[in-house]
């Protein structure tokens, strides 16, 4: 690996924002990582290492933040990078799942020729929070008949519980909020 | 450069959806490139050729499609990455721009501390058409004080002369349609 090894601290990287998108509510705001070289590579590094002896044909993101994890993971890891995106933005034959987020209810379509029967596939979003999102990728790479290697995630909102919606699933998160703060 | 330089027709793994996203509009839908690791690495290999010996500080782009190369860029430049989101989206102080596209009319924000005075910003997108997003990501990065060091584009439609608002900058395009097909 080209990687650094030096230990960063990333919770150090991601600045909170009290009150958005609503009253009550710590937002977790990633762009001061991304915007730090240093940071956003060792992370990228992180969830690289830990999946790197696996074989992976796709990684699968969500729109819009999960693209910026999704697209360099599959690069680096030699995958092809399917998007899930919001109902009628992917041009072609889709399918499609409903969820429901800690604020709203929504859903995400996948191309129907984005996987094939048996790849092998890996999951990557920023955050895991309530875990609506992260169920409705996994079924939607199952009914494409894609075998889910692991899900990687950059932030887990661990008093949220959304591990508990992903348990037939190897979920690698770097940086955990165990308690609402 | 660890990339294969073997040479790949990039056009030819672009899909055509005619009447996308409105009657008399061919999409030119590049998920069929990102599903092909070949293809999306040799992309990314020829944006990251043509900067490589430029000093880039940020990578700039915006959401949705925008990440998917952006992200990946930065990361290989070993720079920050910076979003460029609809109105609403970024959680701290943010600066706005308006602009056309060929089908609608709406806004993108960047946070203000986003970019340095004085730092080098390569601008990223997946396509260009009339130009109108790409001149508010140039706006808004001048406006924070970045020194654009050129535009990386997979996709240019030239025949909607996008290019022709942006003559201060160095426009790269990897894969150029001259005339409406």
């Amino acid at each position: 690996m080209e990687e650094r090894k030096e230990k960063i601290d990333l919770k150090s990287s991601i600045r909170d924002i009290p009150h958005f998108p609503k009253h009550g509510v710590i937002f977790k705001d990633i762009t001061t990582l991304l915007n730090d070289n240093r940071c956003f590579r060792y992370a990228v590094s992180e969830m690289v290492e830990h999946f790197k002896d696996e074989r992976i044909d796709k990684v699968v993101s969500a729109e819009s933040r999960g693209f910026i994890f999704g697209s360099v993971i599959a690069h680096k890891l030699h995958a092809g990078f399917v998007p899930l995106r919001k109902p009628g933005k992917l041009p072609h034959e889709t399918i499609r799942e409903e969820y429901e987020t800690e604020y709203s209810k929504d859903a995400f379509e996948i191309h129907r020729d984005a996987i094939k029967e048996g790849e092998n596939v890996l999951i990557v979003d920023d955050l895991l929070a309530t875990g609506g999102t992260m169920e409705a990728a996994t079924k939607l790479v199952e009914r494409l008949g894609g075998n889910i290697v692991g899900i990687a995630i950059l932030i887990e909102l661990g008093f949220l519980k959304g591990r508990d919606r992903l348990t037939k699933y190897e979920v690698f998160t770097l940086v955990n909020y165990e308690e609402e703060e």
